[in-house]
């Protein structure tokens, strides 16, 4: 305790999702880039790396017996299926941060958001979102990383998941061309809550 | 409602407070320079204005007589006595804001942010503190402004005053020379509070 009174900082978990092609990863590239101090959570996944992502920083690309492992061995904190790809978060590296009073970012898909509510309710939940379902539907199509398959099954995920958004505590529209506003106000959201009078310790 | 389903937006009542001395004046001094985009509730008060400072802008600087109307008319979200001299929050300017949608900004001692919150329980509460007592003290005796035993009063009040932190949202250290530092969290909690998802409507 300092001399009014403030004990050491709790940690911070801050959970930033989204539907498909909203946005999340080029926010996630942005934070990284302006060296936004926190901690970025990697996630584990099946899918295939797209260009330009990097093992171990973007993602951790593992195959499916090692997911499998991962699973078995009860390290994910929460773990899901999405467009036929496995994705998860190492629990112990969001421990560790949360243990030591960092803050640390968790990008996941809306479902997952939810899991990682329910099990630590302490989390911040921040829904990132398109200006418009017609502009989503844009984006996931020039992105053109999908089969037609593929994007017919992201579209029809998108629009559930964008009904979702009242089980998050912020909304923060990602613009077109305006990518760095969205940023402004994530970075805005984190150091607000790192300013909370009443924060209680995240459990993880 | 836009595509997607947003309202259009409430309005947003935030109330500066701290203890006397921390500096709530230079950062409503700091914000106004910046343009940051938020409506300032300027508030009546009957104390003879610091030097610098303009009617209208900084305080409305009133008579005891004029004071005594506005509270027989009811125009005073909330007033008090403090250090001998009436403070109040005119709520016309208040209501209006809020109507419109917009932001607004009020200063006020800490006895007036848990009466305004007590009003109007949707308002956001920032607490602005010292690093320290001690920070605090040399800096009530540094302005100069006080005789002696206002600066005893004004003392002991602010240490009554610091108590009272549990009561409010949202904590921010006002550093030694670190204005710009305390008034970027400010910013940063007004900015956050406006991308909550649920937002409910502040009535004044």
């Amino acid at each position: 305790m300092n001399q009014i009174g403030r004990e050491v900082e709790p940690g911070l978990l801050v959970v930033l999702s989204g539907p498909s092609g909203v946005g999340k990863d080029a926010v996630m590239a942005r934070l990284r880039e302006q060296r936004f101090p926190i901690r970025f959570a990697v996630t584990a996944t099946t899918r295939r790396p797209r260009e330009g992502e990097v093992h171990g920083k973007d993602y951790l690309f593992v195959s499916q017996s090692e997911f499998d492992r991962m699973i078995a061995e009860d390290e994910l904190m929460e773990w899901a299926v999405v467009h036929g790809n496995r994705y998860g978060v190492p629990r112990a590296q969001v421990r560790e941060a949360i243990q030591r009073g960092e803050a640390i970012l968790i990008r996941v898909d809306v479902q997952g958001a939810a899991t990682i509510r329910a099990k630590a309710p302490e989390s911040v939940l921040i829904f990132l979102e398109p200006p418009s379902m017609e502009v989503l539907i844009a984006r996931l199509k020039a992105r053109g990383t999908e089969t037609p398959d593929e994007l017919a099954t992201r579209i029809a995920n998108a629009r559930e998941e964008m009904k979702r958004l009242p089980e998050f505590d912020y909304r923060v529209v990602n613009p077109d061309g305006g990518l760095d506003e969205a940023v402004d106000k994530i970075k805005a959201i984190i150091i607000a809550e790192q300013c909370r009078v009443h924060r209680r310790r995240v459990v993880v």
